[in-house]
């Protein structure tokens, strides 16, 4: 009677698609260009520059929106458009992604906003940020080219993500941290039961020693969601673009804000607008993207101000710490994606994170960890500076929790009042 | 350009739907049958018993599969079943509903189940409990019934919910809470920035006091979720069970099993299997229902345990909060869907319900709050106990998130290790 073997989340409309093949065509040198075979390969063996995913593109061109409205209610609707994932039966699907789109028509009053003002909001995801986009499709390419155990350098939700479908398919784990790690990250990793190991360093020394152990033999059967794999892993974020457009009625939004860490999203994002519109999806539009730092580790933001390309690494500090990479390495891409479509980029303090962060839920209703209070924080600050267009219609990226991150806020908010149990206490206290 | 007004969430298929008209048809008493009109009461002019919704069995047989599969992703496209949102551009919609169920093969081997086991996990709603459901059918009854205000009784997940929504569709709330909650629940409601007061004293005494203060002058524009409205806000449960038979393809499973606080979800659940049935939308099973209680609050579980239909209040305590409610208002129903099924009912301390959120985390992936531990550990302890069949197929409902409730868990997980950022800190300890 029990369907031994995988584990599968029963989602209405697990329509197996039309996606026979993949459309990725091999991996390209963002530096060099020159292209190599799909495989388990990050770096380029000419110059050592960073490989993504190439696509045929005659392939991704067979792709409707119909197929893709026939689709499951996940992110794997757009398997066509991805290098992974387009056997329904061997997909990981923990109903990551089709998270909301949110109407956001207070903030957009309290901002001075005249065009709509929407919120996507991937705390909806089943760990509770965007990385669960990431890492579904990390975790099915890896199982693809025959990895048996999964792994990552994160600063938390990363973390959370890989342990919880690692162990909901079956899979061994091993996650490394930076050990000054909010403890609720902790928790919420060490939980599910795999190897959590903390690391007595920054993100940026985590993820060096990862890349190491990468090359050694005892690993060679482990994948790195986003080290050896990381071409694979950083396709996921291209849904986030994707699905805006979809919610919008299959059109691109005219600004969109995203926060930046390695930097590697909202180059994706940028990607798959590109995309839909080279396939003919939506229609052509001058979108700008915008990109958003904390102050306690901004160099992508500092180059853009600077006016250069080179991103000069920093020593992190401060609450948005799912943000802080000191030496990201999409920094370059993220800054031609913000000029190149005549964006721009900021960064804001940790009290501006707060205040981000309850700006946010009182308009709202979506608290957002740290990285969503810097994302509302700096779309406040480039609304008052003039370098965002209140008359354009605009998206934020909200990528995680409130609940993962209370501290930031718990002293800034408490209740209204604390009463005995009556209602002559209702009156002594100005509520009656 | 911008459309005012009303604040949406974009969801894909937000089809109109063939729902004109509710299939309400007035309110009945759950002690004596006596019948009211639909609006806002809550207790019985003759008997003072509860009050619940009542259909029209024809308008209820109308709704057929194609209509709910053609209905928007969230727990609206049940709107043909339930008593209020059958206009879509009024109703409230938060993307709430349609949560994953998980299978669980890795728990079901740990159990002995030789059947499918799955979990419905309703942290994946938007406040991430399933109080966004009643919720968002009460505040959309209220509205519709002409309330300018929203309040609530809660243990927490009703507060942050509630908070969340108001202040998203710009409705004022007002929100009461025992003072000693769990500091993540009180803060979660704080931040949305409406009125909430801490009241020193139990739910049942928080209770008390909003039934009270629903009769007065001052709140006779306030719709209290589970007091004035509560018949509605009920209902908004059912879809708990419609979704569990649509997603196993319109069938019931054999067994399910769920927390209960004040019972009222158990009883809807039930109540939803048996409108599927009697409209011909599945077919007719003798599925057997199967109720949670934590050992600090047991006192239906105790009445079940004492073969008796007198629930007798208890002073409650325990880590499980959020079903602390020691004077039940749904303890006789609860009592007799089990009863009537040939379910049964246990309880789990403190030590059982962190264990059972481990295991549950650890099999599945899925990190419940406390309430889904003591559903856990109570599967667990049916099985071992004998009363549940590990041979017939089983559905456990999660309803809240780990997140919510950290400390019950986070001296009890670590990280496997703590080492410093190179190959031989790895090996040190053992992990290469």
């Amino acid at each position: 009677m029990r369907r031994k073997g995988f584990i599968v989340t029963a989602l209405i409309n697990r329509a197996a698609g039309t996606f026979g093949e993949s459309p990725a065509s091999g991996l390209v040198c963002r530096n060099c260009g020159a292209t190599f075979p799909l495989g388990a390969q990050h770096a380029c063996f000419e110059c050592f520059g960073p490989l993504e995913i190439g696509y045929d593109p005659e392939r991704l061109a067979r792709v409707t929106r119909a197929d893709i409205e026939a689709g499951p209610y996940s992110l794997w609707r757009y398997a066509g458009l991805l290098p992974a994932g387009h056997n329904p039966l061997t997909r990981v699907e923990s109903g990551t992604g089709m998270t909301p789109l949110i109407r956001a028509d207070k903030l957009a009053d309290r901002l001075g906003f005249t065009a709509p003002l929407w919120v996507k909001d991937d705390s909806a995801n089943p760990t509770h940020s965007f990385k669960d986009r990431v890492v579904s499709v990390a975790i099915t390419a890896a199982r693809e080219l025959g990895f048996t155990r999964i792994a990552c350098a994160s600063t938390g939700n990363l973390a959370n993500s890989v342990a919880a479908h690692a162990t909901r398919i079956g899979m061994d784990s091993i996650v490394f941290i930076p050990s000054d790690l909010e403890s609720a990250k902790v928790t919420q990793t060490a939980i599910y039961g795999g190897t959590l190991v903390a690391v007595e360093g920054s993100y940026d020394d985590v993820n060096r020693l990862c890349s190491e152990l990468s090359e050694t033999d005892e690993f060679e059967s482990t994948a790195f969601v986003n080290v050896n794999v990381r071409p694979y892993y950083a396709e996921g974020s291209k849904t986030l673009g994707y699905e805006v457009a979809e919610q919008l009625g299959w059109r691109l939004p005219q600004q969109v804000v995203a926060p930046m860490a390695s930097g590697s999203m909202l180059t994706k994002v940028n990607k798959a607008f590109k995309e839909l519109v080279s396939i003919g999806l939506v229609d052509a539009l001058d979108y700008r993207v915008y990109g958003a730092q904390s102050s306690g580790c901004s160099p992508i933001a500092q180059a853009f101000a600077d006016g250069t390309d080179t991103v000069i690494p920093v020593k992190p500090t401060g609450i948005a710490k799912s943000l802080n990479i000191g030496n990201p390495a999409d920094g370059p891409y993220a800054l031609d994606a913000v000029r190149s479509t005549g964006g721009a980029m900021a960064h804001v303090d940790d009290e501006e994170i707060r205040a981000g962060i309850q700006l946010l839920a009182e308009t709202t209703g979506v608290f957002a960890e740290t990285a969503g209070g810097v994302t509302t924080a700096v779309l406040k600050k480039l609304v008052e500076s003039g370098q965002l267009d209140p008359s354009r219609e605009t998206v934020i990226y909200n990528t995680g929790d409130g609940l993962k991150t209370l501290d930031a806020v718990s002293d800034r908010v408490q209740p209204t009042a604390t009463i005995p149990p009556t209602i002559k206490g209702m009156r002594a206290a100005g509520l009656l």
